[in-house]
């Protein structure tokens, strides 16, 4: 193969800094390659907008679709976003005429990932998406290129640099959700309508993506147990700080006896762990293994130079010749997902309730814990600040299940002795 | 390509890591690429050694050479160790002789690497080396996979597991090198002679590697700055660690305007950085580049599982028949190395002082850091425990360089003010 033409649709940060990168780095590629990559045609909504870099020597395209299939490119890099539309029909085009494809789009994937993988491995094609994941961690390499020589069990991660700036400031400034994510609004860290963000989906799409690699499953989106950080409060952090535990959100997939969980939760983790050093919008990626024990990457989730750095390294790969099935497993052989029930994780939890200074109350609580054979790891009950009304009880489970734990808040609950609804966080180890 | 035949030479801790898990993987090899790797051959110095596993269905050679240019191989696996002798012979010969070769000698690449290179390149097989580097930890995967899109400026490593237990441990518990080394030689985390270890030479191995795949230039370990980790005292890590600062034996390549500095030595390092928090026997190796901001890589750096991983990562990636130049860029247009000296770094420089009771002492020690254009970030005057005779003095530099800071330290060593030699740590700084 000599050289490989680049058509870049969507020219956002992203796309500005995949043009940049690309353009200083010929003599680079030369030097390594004998052959380059270079961008020959382009695509974005507006061909006036000025973008900091000249786009004069290369093909402008109003139309992505057109640009999908141009006898211009040998690649066609998708940066324009969104799981429907413009983005997957181009990228569908793209595949079927014969083009290798790289994007960032982490929804389209998680979305519609392996109908795409079909087409790409029946065009004898690449698909790749390092960027989608975890931004300039090169995570999916990592999985596809040496993690495989084992058999990965467990892998989590911080791959959403928006709720992690948040839980850290939340953590070092002693505020609460609300106020800091207002602040992070301001700032252009959160978007506008955080949902995506704070509700844990953006975390689940490029967890089902790492599922898929990880363990040689269909992508599956829609399976994943997702719950944001929305709930989380400045107490619990507090609490949870004093008994030796950050919280994190995390993306979460591990091989149990009863399938695979996939899970976005907030959760504890000890502060000795690597995985609680991983502060403000830094993301970070765990994967564990029967033979390789635990190894972490950890760097910039987001921004124009790591995410273009990624989709760049996916094109050098495409330049080398490297062209591998999109999931690691050939798109046939991947074996349709196997959903481990939430109700049947087991591990350590964290439950804050707030009891009211009535005779008995802590007995009942107690009570109800052995009914559903929970054992208590620690109960620490606060000092109330005055009043003496309400006494906080901080609560420490040892390994139970999600079902039992369920069953008895909401029997505590029902019980009448909490001035609010119980809350409770899972605590998730690592070796 | 169909089935890849491997020869293992040399069945120690390592060697039978890589007989279990290529046996164990067989089906995933198979599901993954239609294809395997599978062992047919091993050599080592005793065959009736009992080492766990059965060597029964393998081919035996006493003698590693006649191993390395049997037909029945595909790939020589080198886990012989050394520098020279029949690892040395035994690798020249498979080359010669037209197989892959996977080694996790890192002496042997660090002396030979470019020699070896071109044998390789000449036969055009592959010579891969990611056991090498960081035992576990993909480094050499993510350097030539995925940073090569970047310019790469800056790469820091902790790549000796023995040096930062060492370290953590004297931080942990307040004790002295000698008597932490002591307990970590019976314990069997460090050698009889730990030199090679202590002495910061391992890590030096380590880096020169790096080097040569961060800049595009020869493998040149002995223009490497090498100082270990035997100097370094209990006083100094209380004094550091109250400053905000860990103690980590780094190696590091730097681009400079006077060329690529190539350093092995203690450093402090903010307590806030990634890489202060890797404790323990862990490795890590952090990379800066000029789009992908900092990424940092975590995990063991040593022992059966995580060696025997990146050694059967290398094998399958000749499956796949990916083979790449030795060094990335090919060894014919790597540049020669241009070496920074020493004496023109700069940075920050910790110096401790055990300086006289002896009026003017303080003054003159100003007077000579202001002689030399040193500016003072901070100095903080201990006080003395009991006989007032010695006063602790703690001098963190701003900016500045080596010529200067060892050209001040050895007109205050001699102006008769100090009551012991002065001690100095460089600082290192990370985005």
């Amino acid at each position: 193969m000599g050289n490989l033409r680049l058509g870049i649709a969507g020219l956002g940060t992203v796309g500005v800094g995949v043009v940049k990168l690309v353009e200083s780095r010929q003599e680079a590629f030369i030097n390594m390659f004998n052959k380059t990559a270079m961008i020959t045609a382009v695509n974005a909504r507006s061909k006036s907008r000025d973008r900091g870099v000249s786009l004069d020597k290369f093909e402008w395209f109003d139309d992505a679709r057109e640009l999908a299939k141009s006898s211009s490119i040998d690649v066609f890099v998708e940066l324009i976003g969104g799981d429907e539309g413009i983005a997957r029909e181009s990228v569908t085009i793209a595949l079927e005429n014969g083009k290798h494809v790289v994007t960032a789009n982490k929804a389209l994937i998680a979305k519609h990932g392996v109908e795409l993988a079909k087409i790409a491995e029946a065009n004898n094609v690449a698909l790749m998406f390092e960027a989608a994941v975890a931004g300039g961690i090169p995570i999916i390499r990592v999985m596809s290129q040496s993690v495989i020589a084992n058999e990965i069990t467990h892998i989590a991660g911080i791959m959403n640099g928006t709720c992690n700036y948040i839980l850290t400031t939340m953590a070092k400034e002693g505020r609460d959700f609300k106020d800091v994510l207002a602040e992070a609004q301001a700032k252009g860290y959160a978007e506008a309508d955080p949902t995506f963000d704070v509700g844990g989906i953006d975390t689940a799409h490029k967890l089902a993506i790492l599922t898929s690699l990880a363990f040689g499953t269909e992508v599956d989106f829609d399976s994943i147990y997702i719950e944001g950080i929305e709930e989380n409060t400045a107490e619990d952090i507090k609490n949870t700080d004093n008994l030796g535990f950050n919280i994190k959100l995390l993306g979460m997939a591990l091989k149990t006896p009863n399938g695979i969980e996939q899970r976005v939760h907030p959760a504890l983790v000890a502060k000795t762990s690597s995985i609680a050093a991983v502060d403000d919008v830094n993301n970070a990626v765990y994967i564990e293994s029967k033979m390789l024990d635990g190894i972490m990457l950890e760097g910039k989730g987001a921004g124009e130079g790591p995410t273009a750095s990624s989709v760049v390294g996916d094109i050098l790969q495409i330049l080398r010749g490297q062209i591998e099935p999109v999931f690691i497993t050939p798109v046939a052989k991947l074996k349709p997902y196997e959903k481990a029930r939430m109700n049947r994780h087991e591990g350590g939890y964290y439950i804050a309730l707030n009891v009211k200074n009535k005779v008995g109350a802590l007995a009942a609580i107690s009570e109800r814990m052995a009914e559903f054979d929970i054992s208590i790891d620690s109960l620490i009950q606060q000092k109330d600040d005055g009043d003496d009304v309400v006494i906080p009880v901080t609560i420490i489970t040892e390994e139970t299940s999600e079902s039992e734990i369920r069953a008895a808040l909401k029997k505590i609950d029902n019980d009448g002795f909490l001035a609010s609804h119980s809350r409770v966080i899972r605590i998730e180890k690592f070796a």
